[in-house]
Protein backbone atom coordinates (compact mmCIF):
# COMPACT_ATOMS: atom_id res chain seq x y z
CA UNK A 1 0.00 0.00 0.00
CA UNK A 2 1.60 2.92 -0.91
CA UNK A 3 0.77 5.87 1.16
CA UNK A 4 0.25 9.54 -0.59
CA UNK A 5 2.22 12.68 0.59
CA UNK A 6 0.49 15.24 2.40
CA UNK A 7 -1.23 17.76 0.25
CA UNK A 8 0.25 21.01 1.74
CA UNK A 9 3.74 20.37 0.89
CA UNK A 10 4.57 20.85 -2.61
CA UNK A 11 8.30 21.30 -2.03
CA UNK A 12 8.30 17.92 0.11
CA UNK A 13 5.82 16.44 -3.17
CA UNK A 14 8.83 17.69 -5.72
CA UNK A 15 12.15 16.31 -3.38
CA UNK A 16 9.60 12.60 -2.75
CA UNK A 17 9.16 12.74 -6.84
CA UNK A 18 12.96 13.84 -7.37
CA UNK A 19 14.23 10.70 -5.01
CA UNK A 20 12.32 8.54 -7.66
CA UNK A 21 16.01 8.97 -9.45
CA UNK A 22 18.09 6.73 -7.35
CA UNK A 23 18.10 3.10 -8.84
CA UNK A 24 16.16 1.25 -6.50
CA UNK A 25 13.59 3.94 -4.60
CA UNK A 26 10.45 3.17 -4.88
CA UNK A 27 7.90 5.73 -4.02
CA UNK A 28 7.77 4.45 -0.58
CA UNK A 29 11.32 4.81 0.38
CA UNK A 30 11.50 8.00 -1.36
CA UNK A 31 8.76 9.12 0.98
CA UNK A 32 10.84 7.90 4.17
CA UNK A 33 13.95 9.38 3.01
CA UNK A 34 12.22 12.78 2.28
CA UNK A 35 10.68 12.83 5.99
CA UNK A 36 14.22 11.71 7.28
CA UNK A 37 16.60 14.20 5.50
CA UNK A 38 13.96 17.23 6.57
CA UNK A 39 12.94 16.33 9.83
CA UNK A 40 16.87 14.58 11.18
CA UNK A 41 19.28 15.48 9.16
CA UNK A 42 19.26 19.24 7.41
CA UNK A 43 22.70 19.58 7.24
CA UNK A 44 22.84 15.88 4.94
CA UNK A 45 20.45 17.13 3.42
CA UNK A 46 23.01 20.23 2.51
CA UNK A 47 25.46 18.14 2.14
CA UNK A 48 23.97 16.25 -0.72
CA UNK A 49 22.75 18.76 -2.70
CA UNK A 50 26.15 20.32 -2.94
CA UNK A 51 27.79 17.58 -3.48
CA UNK A 52 25.50 16.79 -6.65
CA UNK A 53 25.22 20.06 -8.17
CA UNK A 54 29.44 19.76 -7.53
CA UNK A 55 29.58 16.40 -9.13
CA UNK A 56 27.70 17.36 -12.06
CA UNK A 57 29.87 20.34 -12.77
CA UNK A 58 33.12 18.80 -12.39
CA UNK A 59 33.02 14.55 -12.73
CA UNK A 60 33.55 13.88 -16.35
CA UNK A 61 35.19 11.09 -18.64
CA UNK A 62 38.82 10.27 -18.75
CA UNK A 63 39.15 10.80 -22.87
CA UNK A 64 41.82 8.02 -22.31
CA UNK A 65 40.22 5.45 -20.45
CA UNK A 66 36.61 7.00 -19.92
CA UNK A 67 36.38 6.25 -15.85
CA UNK A 68 35.23 9.11 -14.13
CA UNK A 69 37.41 12.05 -13.52
CA UNK A 70 37.69 15.94 -12.93
CA UNK A 71 40.33 16.08 -15.31
CA UNK A 72 40.57 15.59 -19.15
CA UNK A 73 42.91 12.53 -18.77
CA UNK A 74 42.64 11.14 -15.60
CA UNK A 75 45.66 10.38 -12.85
CA UNK A 76 46.14 6.48 -13.50
CA UNK A 77 46.35 7.02 -17.48
CA UNK A 78 48.64 9.64 -16.53
CA UNK A 79 50.94 7.52 -14.51
CA UNK A 80 54.31 7.03 -16.01
CA UNK A 81 54.46 4.13 -13.83
CA UNK A 82 52.01 2.18 -15.77
CA UNK A 83 52.60 -0.61 -18.24
CA UNK A 84 50.89 1.20 -21.55
CA UNK A 85 51.28 -2.31 -23.79
CA UNK A 86 48.26 -3.72 -21.41
CA UNK A 87 44.42 -2.57 -21.60
CA UNK A 88 42.06 -4.11 -19.42
CA UNK A 89 38.69 -3.47 -20.35
CA UNK A 90 35.55 -3.56 -17.47
CA UNK A 91 32.24 -3.06 -17.26
CA UNK A 92 32.26 -0.30 -14.26
CA UNK A 93 34.70 1.91 -12.23
CA UNK A 94 33.78 -0.27 -9.06
CA UNK A 95 35.37 -3.23 -11.35
CA UNK A 96 38.51 -0.48 -12.35
CA UNK A 97 39.04 -0.49 -8.43
CA UNK A 98 38.37 -3.94 -8.03
CA UNK A 99 41.28 -4.83 -10.11
CA UNK A 100 43.62 -2.07 -8.75
CA UNK A 101 42.82 -3.61 -5.13
CA UNK A 102 44.49 -7.05 -6.20
CA UNK A 103 48.05 -5.02 -7.22
CA UNK A 104 48.76 -7.64 -9.66
CA UNK A 105 47.67 -5.44 -12.78
CA UNK A 106 49.73 -2.60 -13.87
CA UNK A 107 48.34 -1.88 -17.25
CA UNK A 108 46.15 0.37 -18.65
CA UNK A 109 42.18 0.88 -18.73
CA UNK A 110 39.04 1.19 -20.81
CA UNK A 111 35.63 1.27 -18.83
CA UNK A 112 32.92 0.56 -20.92
CA UNK A 113 30.85 2.28 -18.17
CA UNK A 114 28.05 -0.81 -18.99
CA UNK A 115 27.61 -3.98 -21.38
CA UNK A 116 26.07 -4.64 -24.27
CA UNK A 117 22.50 -5.31 -23.12
CA UNK A 118 20.27 -5.15 -26.59
CA UNK A 119 17.31 -6.15 -24.31
CA UNK A 120 17.83 -2.57 -22.81
CA UNK A 121 18.90 -0.38 -25.78
CA UNK A 122 22.70 -0.85 -25.53
CA UNK A 123 24.56 -0.66 -28.23
CA UNK A 124 28.29 -1.18 -29.03
CA UNK A 125 27.82 2.56 -29.39
CA UNK A 126 26.86 3.25 -26.26
CA UNK A 127 29.76 1.49 -24.35
CA UNK A 128 32.12 3.33 -26.53
CA UNK A 129 33.14 0.43 -28.23
CA UNK A 130 34.85 2.86 -31.80
CA UNK A 131 36.87 4.69 -29.02
CA UNK A 132 37.95 1.23 -27.37
CA UNK A 133 39.22 -0.46 -30.88
CA UNK A 134 40.87 3.17 -31.53
CA UNK A 135 42.94 3.22 -28.23
CA UNK A 136 43.62 -1.09 -28.98
CA UNK A 137 44.90 -0.02 -32.49
CA UNK A 138 46.35 3.02 -31.95
CA UNK A 139 49.91 0.91 -31.68
CA UNK A 140 50.88 1.37 -27.86
CA UNK A 141 48.70 -1.53 -26.87
CA UNK A 142 50.02 -5.17 -27.14
CA UNK A 143 47.16 -7.35 -25.28
CA UNK A 144 43.57 -6.20 -24.71
CA UNK A 145 42.77 -8.45 -20.95
CA UNK A 146 38.74 -8.25 -20.81
CA UNK A 147 37.93 -8.38 -17.41
CA UNK A 148 33.81 -8.05 -17.81
CA UNK A 149 31.53 -10.04 -15.78
CA UNK A 150 30.84 -13.75 -16.15
CA UNK A 151 27.08 -13.02 -16.58
CA UNK A 152 25.66 -13.47 -19.36
CA UNK A 153 25.49 -9.95 -21.00
CA UNK A 154 29.32 -9.50 -19.68
CA UNK A 155 30.04 -12.74 -21.25
CA UNK A 156 28.36 -11.53 -24.78
CA UNK A 157 30.27 -8.30 -24.46
CA UNK A 158 33.70 -10.01 -23.91
CA UNK A 159 32.80 -12.15 -27.26
CA UNK A 160 31.84 -9.29 -29.25
CA UNK A 161 34.64 -7.48 -28.46
CA UNK A 162 37.21 -10.15 -28.87
CA UNK A 163 35.52 -10.80 -32.36
CA UNK A 164 35.85 -6.64 -33.02
CA UNK A 165 39.50 -6.75 -31.92
CA UNK A 166 40.86 -9.86 -33.52
CA UNK A 167 39.69 -8.85 -36.83
CA UNK A 168 41.89 -6.15 -36.62
CA UNK A 169 44.98 -8.76 -35.24
CA UNK A 170 44.75 -7.33 -31.46
CA UNK A 171 45.52 -10.18 -29.07
CA UNK A 172 42.87 -10.72 -26.60
CA UNK A 173 42.91 -12.05 -23.16
CA UNK A 174 40.20 -13.34 -21.02
CA UNK A 175 40.31 -13.46 -17.31
CA UNK A 176 40.22 -16.79 -16.08
CA UNK A 177 36.93 -18.47 -14.72
CA UNK A 178 37.38 -21.15 -11.92
CA UNK A 179 37.21 -21.98 -8.31
CA UNK A 180 37.20 -18.95 -6.03
CA UNK A 181 40.04 -19.08 -3.59
CA UNK A 182 39.21 -20.61 -0.79
CA UNK A 183 36.08 -22.17 -2.83
CA UNK A 184 35.08 -25.85 -1.83
CA UNK A 185 34.59 -27.92 -4.26
CA UNK A 186 31.59 -29.29 -2.71
CA UNK A 187 29.78 -25.97 -2.57
CA UNK A 188 30.74 -24.34 -5.90
CA UNK A 189 28.26 -24.54 -8.77
CA UNK A 190 28.81 -27.35 -11.35
CA UNK A 191 28.90 -24.73 -14.09
CA UNK A 192 32.12 -22.91 -12.38
CA UNK A 193 33.14 -26.32 -11.74
CA UNK A 194 32.87 -27.94 -15.40
CA UNK A 195 34.54 -24.56 -16.45
CA UNK A 196 37.65 -25.25 -13.66
CA UNK A 197 37.64 -28.83 -15.01
CA UNK A 198 37.94 -27.70 -18.73
CA UNK A 199 41.15 -24.67 -18.00
CA UNK A 200 43.15 -26.97 -15.83
CA UNK A 201 46.59 -25.53 -16.26
CA UNK A 202 49.67 -28.06 -16.29
CA UNK A 203 51.72 -28.13 -13.06
CA UNK B 1 33.06 -6.79 0.22
CA UNK B 2 32.86 -2.98 -0.55
CA UNK B 3 34.47 -1.84 -3.45
CA UNK B 4 36.47 1.41 -3.05
CA UNK B 5 35.38 4.36 -5.22
CA UNK B 6 38.14 5.27 -7.78
CA UNK B 7 40.84 7.64 -6.25
CA UNK B 8 40.96 10.33 -8.95
CA UNK B 9 37.34 11.88 -9.20
CA UNK B 10 36.73 13.78 -5.43
CA UNK B 11 33.72 15.14 -6.30
CA UNK B 12 32.13 11.74 -6.89
CA UNK B 13 33.89 10.66 -3.71
CA UNK B 14 32.05 13.43 -2.08
CA UNK B 15 29.32 12.62 -3.69
CA UNK B 16 29.10 8.71 -2.85
CA UNK B 17 29.64 10.02 0.90
CA UNK B 18 26.71 12.93 0.50
CA UNK B 19 24.19 9.75 -0.40
CA UNK B 20 24.57 7.89 2.74
CA UNK B 21 22.87 10.46 4.59
CA UNK B 22 19.52 8.46 2.94
CA UNK B 23 18.15 5.73 5.34
CA UNK B 24 18.78 3.06 4.86
CA UNK B 25 21.91 3.45 1.83
CA UNK B 26 25.06 2.29 2.61
CA UNK B 27 28.33 2.63 0.86
CA UNK B 28 27.65 0.02 -1.90
CA UNK B 29 24.62 1.13 -3.16
CA UNK B 30 25.57 4.73 -2.37
CA UNK B 31 28.34 4.22 -4.76
CA UNK B 32 25.85 2.43 -7.45
CA UNK B 33 23.51 5.92 -7.07
CA UNK B 34 26.32 8.04 -7.89
CA UNK B 35 27.67 5.53 -11.14
CA UNK B 36 23.59 5.57 -11.92
CA UNK B 37 22.76 9.27 -11.72
CA UNK B 38 26.74 10.66 -13.44
CA UNK B 39 26.37 8.31 -15.92
CA UNK B 40 22.32 7.70 -17.08
CA UNK B 41 20.77 10.14 -14.85
CA UNK B 42 22.39 13.61 -14.77
CA UNK B 43 19.14 15.77 -15.44
CA UNK B 44 17.56 13.88 -12.11
CA UNK B 45 20.47 14.48 -10.09
CA UNK B 46 20.46 18.46 -11.20
CA UNK B 47 16.45 17.95 -10.48
CA UNK B 48 17.31 15.90 -7.03
CA UNK B 49 19.85 19.00 -6.12
CA UNK B 50 17.20 21.76 -6.62
CA UNK B 51 14.27 19.76 -5.25
CA UNK B 52 17.06 19.53 -1.98
CA UNK B 53 17.50 22.87 -1.53
CA UNK B 54 14.15 24.40 -2.41
CA UNK B 55 12.46 21.62 0.49
CA UNK B 56 14.90 22.72 2.80
CA UNK B 57 14.84 26.57 1.80
CA UNK B 58 10.15 26.14 1.95
CA UNK B 59 9.19 23.08 4.17
CA UNK B 60 8.83 23.58 7.54
CA UNK B 61 6.45 22.80 10.47
CA UNK B 62 3.07 24.00 10.85
CA UNK B 63 2.93 25.64 14.13
CA UNK B 64 -0.73 24.62 14.80
CA UNK B 65 -0.78 20.45 13.73
CA UNK B 66 3.50 20.63 13.63
CA UNK B 67 2.71 18.91 9.91
CA UNK B 68 5.25 19.79 7.01
CA UNK B 69 3.62 22.89 5.34
CA UNK B 70 5.40 25.39 3.45
CA UNK B 71 3.24 28.14 5.39
CA UNK B 72 2.94 29.27 8.68
CA UNK B 73 -0.24 27.46 8.99
CA UNK B 74 -0.91 24.21 7.13
CA UNK B 75 -4.24 24.08 4.57
CA UNK B 76 -5.60 21.08 6.90
CA UNK B 77 -5.29 23.66 10.12
CA UNK B 78 -6.69 26.72 8.33
CA UNK B 79 -9.49 24.66 6.87
CA UNK B 80 -13.29 25.97 7.83
CA UNK B 81 -14.75 22.50 7.58
CA UNK B 82 -12.83 20.22 10.16
CA UNK B 83 -14.18 19.38 13.05
CA UNK B 84 -11.78 21.29 16.08
CA UNK B 85 -13.77 19.17 19.10
CA UNK B 86 -11.15 16.10 17.89
CA UNK B 87 -7.27 16.23 17.69
CA UNK B 88 -5.72 12.85 16.48
CA UNK B 89 -2.11 11.92 17.59
CA UNK B 90 -0.59 10.72 14.67
CA UNK B 91 3.42 9.31 14.85
CA UNK B 92 4.25 10.83 11.18
CA UNK B 93 2.71 12.63 8.26
CA UNK B 94 2.37 9.17 6.33
CA UNK B 95 0.17 8.14 9.18
CA UNK B 96 -2.30 11.62 8.84
CA UNK B 97 -2.15 10.44 5.12
CA UNK B 98 -3.02 7.28 5.99
CA UNK B 99 -6.52 8.35 8.31
CA UNK B 100 -7.03 11.20 5.37
CA UNK B 101 -7.31 8.44 2.97
CA UNK B 102 -10.13 6.83 5.20
CA UNK B 103 -12.29 9.81 4.82
CA UNK B 104 -13.88 8.43 7.94
CA UNK B 105 -12.39 11.55 9.96
CA UNK B 106 -12.83 14.97 10.01
CA UNK B 107 -11.24 16.82 12.54
CA UNK B 108 -7.94 18.39 13.50
CA UNK B 109 -4.34 16.56 13.64
CA UNK B 110 -0.75 16.58 16.13
CA UNK B 111 1.80 14.83 14.26
CA UNK B 112 4.73 13.35 16.58
CA UNK B 113 6.64 13.42 14.09
CA UNK B 114 8.30 10.14 16.12
CA UNK B 115 7.54 8.75 19.22
CA UNK B 116 9.03 7.84 22.38
CA UNK B 117 12.39 6.26 21.95
CA UNK B 118 14.46 6.04 25.12
CA UNK B 119 16.96 4.06 23.62
CA UNK B 120 17.15 6.34 20.95
CA UNK B 121 17.52 9.70 23.08
CA UNK B 122 14.02 10.10 21.94
CA UNK B 123 12.12 11.68 25.02
CA UNK B 124 8.43 13.81 25.18
CA UNK B 125 10.38 17.38 24.57
CA UNK B 126 11.49 15.56 21.01
CA UNK B 127 7.96 14.75 20.18
CA UNK B 128 6.66 18.16 20.95
CA UNK B 129 4.49 16.89 24.01
CA UNK B 130 4.35 20.16 25.35
CA UNK B 131 2.64 21.64 22.56
CA UNK B 132 0.21 19.04 22.20
CA UNK B 133 -0.44 19.49 25.37
CA UNK B 134 -0.92 23.14 25.71
CA UNK B 135 -3.33 22.26 22.22
CA UNK B 136 -5.37 19.66 23.85
CA UNK B 137 -6.07 21.87 26.89
CA UNK B 138 -6.51 25.18 25.54
CA UNK B 139 -10.55 25.12 25.23
CA UNK B 140 -11.59 24.14 21.57
CA UNK B 141 -10.42 20.36 21.90
CA UNK B 142 -12.90 17.83 23.43
CA UNK B 143 -11.61 14.70 22.74
CA UNK B 144 -8.08 13.51 21.62
CA UNK B 145 -7.56 10.42 19.88
CA UNK B 146 -4.62 8.49 19.89
CA UNK B 147 -3.39 6.85 16.51
CA UNK B 148 0.15 5.89 16.96
CA UNK B 149 0.97 2.74 15.76
CA UNK B 150 0.55 -0.71 17.38
CA UNK B 151 4.74 -1.05 17.96
CA UNK B 152 5.91 -1.23 21.46
CA UNK B 153 6.99 2.44 20.97
CA UNK B 154 4.04 3.29 19.21
CA UNK B 155 1.80 2.08 22.25
CA UNK B 156 3.88 3.54 24.74
CA UNK B 157 3.87 6.69 23.24
CA UNK B 158 0.37 6.48 23.02
CA UNK B 159 0.21 4.90 27.20
CA UNK B 160 2.42 8.14 27.94
CA UNK B 161 0.17 10.76 26.03
CA UNK B 162 -2.37 9.21 27.61
CA UNK B 163 -1.42 9.57 31.21
CA UNK B 164 -0.83 13.34 30.66
CA UNK B 165 -3.84 14.38 29.33
CA UNK B 166 -5.91 12.32 31.77
CA UNK B 167 -3.96 14.18 34.60
CA UNK B 168 -5.30 17.16 33.21
CA UNK B 169 -8.90 15.83 32.82
CA UNK B 170 -8.92 15.46 28.68
CA UNK B 171 -10.64 12.81 27.11
CA UNK B 172 -8.10 10.37 25.64
CA UNK B 173 -9.29 7.72 23.28
CA UNK B 174 -7.16 4.98 21.35
CA UNK B 175 -8.41 3.68 17.84
CA UNK B 176 -9.08 0.00 18.02
CA UNK B 177 -7.08 -3.06 17.48
CA UNK B 178 -8.46 -6.01 16.05
CA UNK B 179 -8.70 -8.18 13.31
CA UNK B 180 -8.16 -6.41 9.86
CA UNK B 181 -10.88 -5.86 7.28
CA UNK B 182 -10.85 -9.16 5.27
CA UNK B 183 -8.87 -10.95 7.63
CA UNK B 184 -9.04 -14.84 8.63
CA UNK B 185 -8.83 -15.58 11.90
CA UNK B 186 -6.68 -18.64 10.52
CA UNK B 187 -4.38 -16.10 9.29
CA UNK B 188 -4.40 -13.79 12.01
CA UNK B 189 -1.54 -13.62 14.70
CA UNK B 190 -2.93 -14.80 18.25
CA UNK B 191 -2.14 -11.43 19.84
CA UNK B 192 -4.45 -9.57 17.20
CA UNK B 193 -6.84 -12.37 17.88
CA UNK B 194 -6.79 -12.11 21.50
CA UNK B 195 -7.47 -8.75 21.53
CA UNK B 196 -9.54 -8.70 19.24
CA UNK B 197 -11.66 -10.97 21.74
CA UNK B 198 -11.28 -9.17 24.90
CA UNK B 199 -12.66 -5.92 22.49
CA UNK B 200 -15.77 -7.53 21.13
CA UNK B 201 -18.28 -5.32 20.99
CA UNK B 202 -22.25 -6.03 21.55
CA UNK B 203 -24.42 -6.09 18.41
Amino acid sequence: MIREAVPSAKGLERLVEALRALPGVGPRSAQRMAYHLLQHDRSGADQLAQALAAALAQVRHCSMCNNFTEDDICTLCRSTRRDRSLLCVVETPADLAMVEQTATYAGMYFVLMGRLSPLDGVGPHDIGLERLLARATEGEVAEVVLATNFTNEGEATAHYIAEMLRARDVRVSRIARGVPLGGELEYVDAGTLSQALLDRRGL
